[in-house]
């Protein structure tokens, strides 16, 4: 076996699937899964299968990758600035699904009116709202002029978006997730004043989807927690045995330790296959799901520097599993997955939507 | 134009690229840069037409690229551990080139040795040095042990080589030069008495690269020069209009300060293609080349957040450059590259060994 590679685990991705299919729908709420997580038609149509009422997209790349291979309700959760050459696009991807795209602005939205022109009604619009992660999307308080300047310009407005990113951290998912309802409830409250009605009120990120109900929101949008990865691990939302991808690597050089100082090996997985992201509270840039004292203390591009305390090191050309710490960015940096089930290779996945970023 | 886009100035890179290839040949050094950074032909044949005497590559499926495309004298810098279906990649490369490959241990070049078989003198063998970085490489003390074993298992010996990582950080550079000298040399006099004759002693990074002298060093193997990054303006090593390549954003979100807050916006070029990386003593997430008191505060995959200080925030819809911080991450995200000069589209480039991490 070539290493680095990407392994994805068909018994536990299915699992988590249903996992989520479930428990979304016995509180009520749609799913709408994210899938900027797996960029892969044969994942997707697994989540529809579950239930699922559609994907989210953050491109409109993604999106046509998607509605080429059958999807037929998509979500574009991003304040698009759209051109002419982006409406063209948004127009024919329109002919193929329920299209909805999302606006945290009155220049935006108008702008994307403009640039559809006659067929501005083909396209829905959901506006986003910041509920606490200060990225994109617009107080709720401004969320009637956004949507009433929307309809003026002739969009269709059914819902309100938030991702409560904010949820990210050490015992910070209830919190992010009392701002989302409450962040979408005071917006939602405005808009049904100024006349909108039936709308749809979507939150939802991996840490929070299972703790939010559907007193407020109608749909989530999750997205990691069809793999998982060592960030929800890390942040207690998944188990080790709950990731469905990691990456297989090699031992390829080892330092014993020395007065006091812990032994070190190198694995060939570096950041361009595990991506960098380290948030703050991550014990390191990635985990070994069978070694979980392991750390990773460094990463180059094509070296993940493990100390490793406890039992013996292992043998130069040892195999190793990694759990990313961003599994989204992992996916993202291969053209292609294995694909095993018990152990045994049933496939290749190319990673049909990889570094479609426009 | 379709944002995020990368954008390499053709002008900016030749002249980074003859600027490096004169100051090496001054010094005496032979320049064989590390094309992990670009990964592209058409800069290939521009470092070798400048006087490069080969390229530098991190991984088997690099080389393969290259050798392809004509390179003929690889260095895979790396310490491969290589099974059988490596060795008879290894050997189909030998065929078209002259190649030579990283061992850092006595096990790592007999398993090489092992796995070539008979054909093990056809590839040749540097032994890998920590001078100072501590990810892979042997002390100077191993290294005749290392080239003992592999000349005894029937490689051939051609040099030493290093990579001083701790180079990348606010004054470091002189003393990781100073580090690596002395790493280079006291491992290359205990191989001449061990009756080791023309030794090709390998070192360099960008940043070390301008310091390093022929007295010890015969090669140089930096690869972010032909670009540029954030990282190598931070730190001094390159000046912003040095920089080659630019990932052209559009203001896709707005959001003026109140009560002290600085304006902030985002911008639709995310991690997914900056890449992630940020070093302690970095300003932020990238640079703004056309801004330098802006900052990128936070990195989501398709979102930038600037902080804008000083003059009027752009509205929604600018067009806005972006340097990122580690520019080797963002051209292996992207299938292709823009190519201007003069502000003209001359072309757009695959990135031929994206993704070739094996």
């Amino acid at each position: 076996m070539v290493t680095p590679d990407v392994v994805v685990d068909l018994t536990v991705l299915e699992r988590n699937i249903a996992t989520m299919a479930r428990s979304t729908r016995e509180r009520g709420l749609s799913l709408r899964p994210h899938a900027k997580t797996h960029k892969m038609p044969q994942i997707a149509r697994r989540q529809i299968a579950a239930g699922a009422v559609g994907l989210t997209v953050a491109t409109i790349g993604e999106a046509e990758v998607f509605a080429e291979h059958g999807a037929t309700d998509l979500f574009i959760a991003y304040p698009l600035w759209v051109d002419q050459q982006a409406a063209t696009r948004l127009l024919a991807l329109a002919e193929r699904a329920r299209l909805t795209v999302g606006a945290d602005s009155v220049d935006g939205a108008r702008q994307l009116a403009r640039a559809l022109g006659a067929s501005a009604s083909r396209i829905a619009v959901r506006v986003e709202l910041d509920s606490g992660h200060h990225r994109s999307g617009a107080c709720a308080t401004e969320a009637v002029d956004i949507a009433r300047a929307a309809t003026e310009a002739g969009l269709a407005v059914t819902g309100l978006f938030t991702f409560p990113g904010h949820s990210y951290g050490p015992d910070a998912a209830s919190s992010a997730v009392a701002d989302e309802q409450e962040t979408l409830r005071r917006a939602a409250d405005s808009l049904r004043e100024a006349g909108y009605a039936d709308l749809e009120l979507s939150g939802g990120s991996t840490p929070s989807a299972s703790l939010a109900t559907g007193a407020t929101l109608t749909e989530l949008r999750p997205g990691v927690y069809v793999f998982g990865d060592a960030q929800q691990w890390e942040l207690g939302h998944c188990a080790p045995e709950d990731i469905a991808l990691t990456v297989h690597s090699t031992v390829v050089s080892r330092r014993p330790g020395t007065a006091g100082q812990a032994d070190r090996l190198v694995l060939d997985a570096g950041s361009k296959v595990l991506g960098s992201d380290r948030a703050a509270w991550a014990t390191g840039y990635g985990r070994l799901p069978d070694h979980p004292e392991a750390r990773v203390v460094a990463l180059s591009e094509h070296h993940a520097t493990v100390e490793w305390s406890g039992a013996r090191m292992p043998p130069l050309g040892t195999r190793l599993r990694v759990v990313p710490n961003h599994v989204c960015l992992t996916v993202n940096l291969v053209d292609e997955v294995q694909v095993v089930r018990d152990g045994v290779v049933e496939d290749r996945w190319p990673v049909a939507a990889r570094g479609r970023n426009s």
